[in-house]
């Protein structure tokens, strides 16, 4: 037990794919403490929701619920990229990985990770990467990942 | 003219998109300059052309033919990705790009990324990302990029 929040300690909490109902659970409030996430329709909610889904198992976004408050309190997704190099080989991108405020320092992030790492070893990916601020380099070292590159932007808006 | 290569220089040399015929044309020997990319079937290169179609402009892949030599001496890959961040935004990924050790210098590497990036702009994408090495840092600058965050990496074989 590494915290005191009784919600968390209480529960078995299981990682599970994203469902559209996570929209009243608080999904988008946990991912506006990632980054910008303003406010959608459940329209368009649910048409992002089902043009992910079109993916399959190419890409998945899971979460895991705090079963008693009922709250989204973590999620990651993660993307199968389609390759030629490598025999025709397949790279999975792990994005948008965060954790409620409220209950970092409980092992959900690396319950996360590693739940979208198996599932890129599942596919048959022959590695997984993701681009992070230095500040979270030693997180996913503790999840098995190595620093590699440089990831560049060029911003549209 | 940059560059004393006269097939370069003669040519109009265009951006177009993948087709199967580039098998071919030497399209798997340009990625074996970039990293391992074994030889693989005309079934195994057709299975993976049509997975990767199947996306339409959400997985694009261009090249540059060489018209005198017909040999395919650069190209580059875009996928977008589909989040619920930034008001259901999407983020278009570059990967794979490469020119032909002969050809380089010539503006090819940014001809490609510019093809690129201008898709990513017209699909409606916030943001136009990719991971490099260090080496590779000036030239993606040039195009108008910035370094930001750290890849990590895990391997599975």
């Amino acid at each position: 037990m590494e915290n005191s929040n009784s919600s968390i300690e209480g529960n078995n909490l299981r990682v599970r794919k994203l469902e559209l109902s996570d929209k009243s659970k608080g999904f988008l409030e946990l991912l506006r403490q990632l980054t910008v996430c303003d406010s959608v329709s459940d329209k368009e909610f649910e048409d992002r929701f089902k043009e992910i889904s079109m993916y399959g198992d190419d890409h998945v976004i899971c979460v895991i619920e705090d079963e008693i408050s009922g709250k989204i309190i973590a999620s990651g997704s993660v993307f199968i990229e389609k390759k030629f190099i490598r025999k025709c080989g397949k790279v999975a991108h792990i994005e948008d990985v965060v954790v409620d405020a409220g209950s970092r320092g409980t092992q959900l992030g690396k319950k996360i990770v590693g739940f979208l790492a198996d599932h890129a070893r599942s596919m048959g990916c022959y590695k997984v990467i993701l681009d992070c601020g230095d500040e979270n380099k030693v997180f996913y070292e503790k999840c098995g990942f190595k620093k590699k590159e440089i990831q560049m932007v060029k911003y549209f808006v």
